[in-house]
């Protein structure tokens, strides 16, 4: 099955994805962005990226070197992330549609054991996508995340679907974006969690037309919308919408030490581990 | 004391010294070149980039961004290190001058003790310096450098001038580049180090005008100059040439996880040392 795919990437500090190069284990600086095709690379139709306004020329020479059929889109008028999303609506037209962020670094394979990073990321999107063949309904891929991490996510909370087999389901019943650790112990119920952690976004989703519609309803009431959070509690009233905890990890490289955890990842995932954890014991030792 | 620097970005693979960033601790990505800068502040009067053919027009904007005199020499004919010097040889006239390559991260402090990183790097630039003050000859900083990394690095041999305080004194007796271990057993004698180290360049160096002299005569007789090695092992020959040991350490980003070094090396050295340490142990366990 293949989908259009829309890639944010409008926040300011966001250009940094055409710069930015993370060392894969063959010596090659490769960009963050190249990472991103990678991971939509044989699902996507069509990539559409969302940047700032006035960042087309600095994308563009990425048109001809991926080799992907990628749409540009710039954000005119800097509104935020639900906003960025609702610019793509051209784009998507009445299909469902792959939707990633551009600051998120994947990582597959089972926290247990030593099979992270043997699949390539793109794996994650595979399992997203044969889900929705599956249940033909939106589904969010998320993480199960400690407390202490809430203020950097949207939340969601609802009941099991299925939690066998490497990806458990939920059908989820609330979405909250950035809740408080108190809001989210009394709403964002989801089984089979450990204490203090709970369903966090993980920066992958599929979705529904149905996601555009509200976005649609949103924008025009002239009202802000406080976060694409807020449109997604609507979408699980309106329809069913399915969470996705997949075997994998995410790595926000937009935070501080985000870069350095996603190469370190890297590093410590492939043949260079033993070169690698040598390097860190000798450098933390100091 | 104000010297000229010379800064050499000419190989092929420096231009990511515009793009990559490092994350200090106060959240910032700072460009590798932004630290080269702020090695040499107060201690060059004007520095000279050695850049490859035609990237002028990506480097200008840092001449105004910058705040300090800077010239940009573009290399038209990539032939090597000693090369990418000696294009300087107009900017420095017959002067004494600093010289820094472009691939190199720096840390100032001992290894022994939690000294690392309180102290800007500038103040290794600040020590050769001040050893150029009271020595008036050619100084080049070194490090004590494992056998297996000599493939790397031009290494020298010599005699101690002062091994006492925190500066180690050496007079270069000779002067090889990436010399074989037993090469380096037989040739690069220097006392006080531990078994199968060598002394390394350390990247930093503050030469005199016989320097451009022998880069002037070598490039003369047409033969191809094999390293720039070649040309400090003549000056060791005329005139007194010493080796001292800073300090602190160096990081060769150019080389595979070497960024990745310099920033667990930037995280660990500051206040988020306990975060970055957990973040390792975690990634580590995995």
């Amino acid at each position: 099955m293949q989908l259009k795919a829309v890639i944010t990437a409008a926040a300011p500090g966001q250009r940094h994805i055409l710069d930015q190069t993370l060392t894969t284990h063959d010596g090659k600086r490769t960009r963050m962005i190249e990472f991103l095709l990678n991971f939509v690379q044989g699902v996507a139709t069509e990539t559409a990226f969302i940047i700032p306004a006035g960042a087309s020329e600095a994308y563009r020479p990425l048109l001809n070197e991926s080799g992907q059929r990628i749409v540009l889109i710039e954000q005119n008028h800097p509104q935020g992330y639900a906003h960025a999303i609702f610019e793509a609506r051209e784009f998507v037209g009445n299909q469902p549609f792959l939707h990633m962020v551009g600051d998120h670094f994947y990582l597959a394979g089972n926290q247990s054991g030593g099979q992270r990073n043997k699949q390539p990321a793109r794996t994650l999107v595979e399992s997203l996508v044969s889900i929705y063949q599956q249940h033909s309904c939106s589904i969010s891929a998320v993480q199960p995340t400690r407390e202490s991490l809430l203020p950097y996510f949207g939340a969601v909370g609802g009941k099991a679907v299925s939690t066998e087999g490497p990806t458990k389901l939920y059908q989820i019943e609330k979405v909250m974006e950035k809740p408080t650790p108190t809001e989210a112990e009394r709403e964002l119920w989801a089984p089979g969690l450990r204490q203090g952690q709970y369903l966090c976004f993980f920066g992958m989703h599929i979705f529904t037309p149905a996601v555009m519609g509200i976005l649609t309803e949103l924008f025009s009431t002239g009202h802000p919308v406080s976060s694409f959070s807020q449109a997604l509690a609507i979408l699980a009233k309106r329809e069913r919408y399915l969470a996705a905890v997949l075997p994998g990890s995410r790595i926000d490289v937009g935070s501080k030490y985000g870069l350095l955890q996603a190469q370190l990842a890297l590093g410590l995932g492939g043949p260079d581990r033993e070169e690698v954890l040598s390097m860190l014991l000798e450098l933390a030792a100091r």
